[in-house]
């Protein structure tokens, strides 16, 4: 969401609503101007510093709501957030670079539909969301905590058409709405995920898994050459510097593995085969 | 700029003027409705598939303009750009995965001003035109051949936030805004380029450098070290796979230094060490 | 063989019969000097600077042989040969650095038995020879072409203790003795190559793949995890530099995998599992 | 030195003489058979199983000399010695892929002097004695302890060309023999090692240095192009797996940068442009 937003109102969608919504979004730090019956005798401005003070009020069917936020999010609206802005398990974040390179093989539009499966910190989701940023962002994780940690992340980065979705692949995705793209996080996730992804990701649909086992790896590779999608592979090696003794210093990441396919156009004549 | 874009007006920033002003952008794709003094007796509303028919009439001072974009641009609005969506030289374009891993760095916001220095086909500015597409991309090319390219890919991307600068570095930068982010593609640039830019980066401003020359990585590191600035070096290393006899072989491509800096608080303290 | 050699003969291991055995091996640069009965009144001293002379020469069968390299081979005794210095197809051969890894994590003793099988251009076997001075060395090679090429290169680096093998694997492979070191360059070979190879290998036995495809190698190392084996995978990534406008600039080649892996000791309990 | 070697000898070089000399260099597991005056009526054959026992002895002029290993070396004699093998400080030794790359780019002779330059553990030094069996190889190490830990790498491998050398560089460099092949592990060493080993090293002379420090690897790739060599660089990245969860994960080892050049033809002429 903007800096500032405008939205007119009718007598369902009008501002109490609006700030209902908003609230059970998890955004916070927004004022509400709220002008009703603009250029009629009826005119009247109020302005609200706290959303939950609108959501008890009554209005004008014919309303203009001005959002203005109170302030910058926690963290930058950017690509490229550094480990020790989000907050994760030691070890367990995808390192930014290798993240550009997988959401940049996802080529996400602005309406996308995403989803984030074995979402871990949500780094991925809250980035995807700068890219999906007129669409939605679901994070499917199964550990509780790392779900509380997801949505603590999307309120710091002000992510929010980011969903955080607690629950047990594929279960848990029977109820999102059809997906345009699919980030696959852990491998090719458990038994039955990947090929719950292939069948509900639409047409044009892409996904990209990021695997660093040889075996998953083979195995995902595998499952999607026989399903009749043409997966390429990218290998990610990132050498990062470090400081030493005046000098620098090229450390290795361990590389990843990308996996990425477009869903083809025909899938039953290719499993033929 | 989106799919359906409303916007009041007023006596001089009017309908028409609007209209002439996305014409110069080389915005062509957006039909436009102009409602005039709406709930007023002398409503009027006029719907115009044409921009430039447009730009010819007059309108009441209370207009309320909606643009809607006819189609979509010809490239999608995306990070990760092909290189056969891009109109480039032969071999005379950053790869996609390497771009990613440089925008990623340079962490761009939506309202940022950003300079793409020795553009070459426009990409790197294209991308970062999805990220600053609240503020202003300059993509700076001496070859006028390039130029002509980089607009044409700016047009057919939509990208219309980025402005094609023809000129000679560094001297045709005097006139640019400031710079929020700089990037910086064939090295560290001609003589006095990047020494410009170190002076031209407001506070909290970001450098991005991609070096494929060992002395000049270690030129441009060093004149940054000089300059009181800390860069730190990622080397972004890129297997591709490509089939082979039914299988898939990676493919290497060749390794990008990439060089990223902040702005320091106080540069001067630093130098005189 | 050494710059200068000392051999005592008998009656079966006679000069004439030395000379023979070294023509058959391709050994031509070397004189020899005969002293027969040394010390005694039949002492005789003969000089020959042309081995094909002493084939047709009798000796008594108390003689001391004095073989001399006339000569260095055209090939220095080195590892790390460069690719214009093999005779090889165009691209069929492995980087000397790749092959210096390869042949590092082979761990060849002076006194092995090598099998060098898809031996390509021989690179790999003369090297190896470096190592197994003492042992042998089998270039096992289907294609008449690369056998006679492979042949030059033993000659021109006097690389006696290569022999060419033509034949078709796996077949062909039964009449050579026992290895104690395999070297698999391309990938896992025809059907049942790797598996005759894990049977023929002794105890203390070790095996090196190269592999670019990916398949290739999830195929050979499933194998090898079957029979009891506990391959490790090695990638080697080179970046060579290359002169570019007074300055260089890194160019990658293309990454390879090397499978290792120790016969184990009791493979029959492992298959079981 | 090889498994069984036959001498023969005379006044000076008599078989105490070497027994004396192959003790002072740390031989120790060799059998002597000493066979005097063969086939005349003073003949007799005398069997030693300590060769100090030799030393006190006195032997006719004309004996012949039998050397025997009574048991393999600690260490086997080959490329590829692993991590656990040598003794080591935590952390300082180069990968054995990497040992391999540079020896192979450094590309030893059997008769060759090599130089080994801030040796530390000497595991350079005792891979490059498998190649320079012939020659000679000198481990310069500055520190004491590492200097004790060299010669014990030395004497668990039998590497007995290996000569470990106490002392600081680059003076300690003048009473060593003009090497043909010197490797420098530590960057470019101090202040004046790289000038003096350019001197040094005679004609068809070549040089390694492996660098982990970007500007390390300027100042000596500088140092070399002023002086008219013409080095290259190859960076070497190896990943290597490890098993993980029944899988196995490629690690990555952080990168090497090694220098080499060869030794110009007329260095004169070329310092002057």
């Amino acid at each position: 969401m903007g800096h500032r937003v405008g939205v007119t109102t009718d007598r369902s969608f009008h501002p109490a609503e609006i700030a209902r919504n908003l609230i059970a979004c998890g955004v916070e730090n927004y004022s509400m101007v709220v002008f009703e019956d603009l250029g009629l005798p009826s005119e009247r401005i109020r302005s609200f510093e706290d959303l939950s003070r609108v959501a008890g009020e009554s209005f004008s069917a014919l309303s203009f709501v001005l959002l203005e936020r109170l302030g910058p999010a926690e963290l930058p609206p950017i690509l490229g957030l550094h480990d020790d802005e989000v907050l994760h398990e030691h070890g367990l974040i995808t390192k930014p670079e290798v993240r550009a390179v997988g959401l940049s093989l996802l080529r996400i539009e602005p309406g996308h539909v995403v989803w984030d499966l074995g979402a871990g910190s949500g780094a991925v989701a809250v980035e995807a969301s700068r890219m999906a940023r007129e669409g939605m962002v679901f994070a499917v994780e199964q550990n509780t905590e790392r779900v509380e940690r997801i949505r603590d992340n999307v309120r710091r980065a002000g992510a929010y058409v980011v969903e955080a979705v607690h629950g047990t692949m594929p279960g848990c995705l029977e109820g999102l709405p059809e997906p345009d793209r699919v980030f696959l996080g852990g491998g090719a996730g458990g038994t039955g995920v990947l090929e719950t992804v292939l069948k509900r990701l639409g047409p044009g649909g892409r996904l990209v898994i990021h695997v660093v086992l040889l075996g998953s790896l083979e195995r995902a590779r595998n499952l999607l050459e026989i399903s009749g999608w043409s997966p390429g592979v990218t290998q990610v090696q990132i050498q990062r510097s470090r400081p030493l003794g005046g000098d620098l210093r090229l450390e290795a990441r361990n590389p990843v593995f990308v996996l990425s396919a477009d869903k083809p156009e025909k899938t039953g004549v290719e499993v033929m085969r």
